[in-house]
């Protein structure tokens, strides 16, 4: 199937292209400037496995979100917060609607294209917080997509059934250089190690059994889910 | 309800905005800039309504449309066809899934503002020839919306049972300036008569018995739907 995929040049979708190139025709290496504070870290590498591949690399410009939308996670906004990715304090780092925006650009550059799929790298263990990350959203979205346009493009969710550790484990499998992915949200020049999205990374390596090629700034205790400290049961 | 309208500036948009104005509190009116021939003619109407109401405007640019995507509405596409609506030629000025990328910006800024509702103009004689106009295409991005927004944003569709002419109606019972709308594809000084927005904008006027304000170029016999006619039977 001709797709393009949704690249962030995070280790959910680095691995999602990496397994589209084996399984399809890939037309384009999709990405999205919306001003947020990691995408100085993020862009080149997917840029980098687009390059390494062969195939077309693509930035979508969002200005409107980084100067009309609210969430600490773009530029202008507060500080990341550490902790587990389930944190209420992770909330903030929210941008609304960000995966139906991304979802919605990517559909009409495929049917402009002639692509005849969407992928995204969504996966089963996809925060609870993030309202637009869940399957209760992808579904109806992968039906407004399949509605909305002549090619009847589907949405490709090859991690539906997957948590991050099992990510980890199928990208190791094919030999994926995860050096070369970021996720880090302070963006720095290193990973901090300390908030949700590093915690949620090193995680995944450790429940996978792959050895984790990232270097952190901080590399302590990993804080226990909320759902599973005593406290709260 | 707290609602952000999408507001082209054309007929439908304008008449959704002045009703939300009289039901709703309308926070935002919403218009996009993706590089059609049109805007120069069209944003300013959406821009005039706002002012007037005192209502903020947002223009939310989309380059990447312009740049990347393939549709003959755009600057850069080919001549906009002259006849129905309905005939096979229109598809060339379809820009792909543009109301769900549209939509799906709207539904997060209307998250980032506080809004609870997102209003959409299409209505039930919408263009057979445009997927994402249908009903087919809205109802499971309503629930994408719905489902993909922690406030449970809902896509308002005030149109869905009335067809053009309703809406032409609709605007005169409220006073609506039509004047102050735009719908001609070709974007010249004065609406042409002769594409297929200023048809169907001709003969809505018509069925509503309201007068119609706008001064085209071309006010010829209006053709035939190609369902409508003889050969097509």
């Amino acid at each position: 199937m001709k797709v393009v995929v949704l690249l962030s040049g995070g280790l959910d979708s680095v691995t999602a292209f990496q397994e589209a190139l084996r399984q399809h025709e890939v037309l384009a290496g999709l990405s999205f400037d919306y001003g947020a504070k990691h995408h100085a870290r993020e862009l080149p590498m997917a840029a980098w496995h687009c390059a390494q591949a062969g195939i077309p690399h693509r930035i979508a410009p969002l200005a409107f979100i980084a100067e009309e939308f609210q969430s600490d996670l773009l530029s202008k906004g507060g500080e990341i917060p550490d902790g587990h990715y389930e944190e209420e304090t992770m909330r903030s780092t929210v941008v609304p609607f960000r995966n139906g925006i991304m979802l919605a650009i990517a559909a009409g550059f495929a049917e402009s294209h002639g692509a005849e799929g969407v992928v995204i790298a969504a996966h089963s263990g996809d925060h609870a917080i993030y309202p637009d990350c869940r399957e209760d959203f992808l579904r109806p979205m992968a039906e407004a997509i399949r509605e909305g346009t002549y090619a009847r493009i589907e949405l490709l969710r090859p991690f539906v059934s997957t948590d991050k550790a099992g990510i980890v484990r199928r990208g190791a499998a094919i030999g994926i250089d995860f050096a070369r992915t970021w996720s880090c949200y302070k963006g720095g020049e290193i990973h901090c190690g300390s908030c949700g999205t590093c915690v949620e990374r090193r995680e995944a390596f450790l429940l996978a059994g792959v050895p984790d090629p990232t270097i952190y700034s901080e590399t302590g205790d990993l804080p226990a889910k909320p759902s599973d400290r005593p406290s709260d049961k």
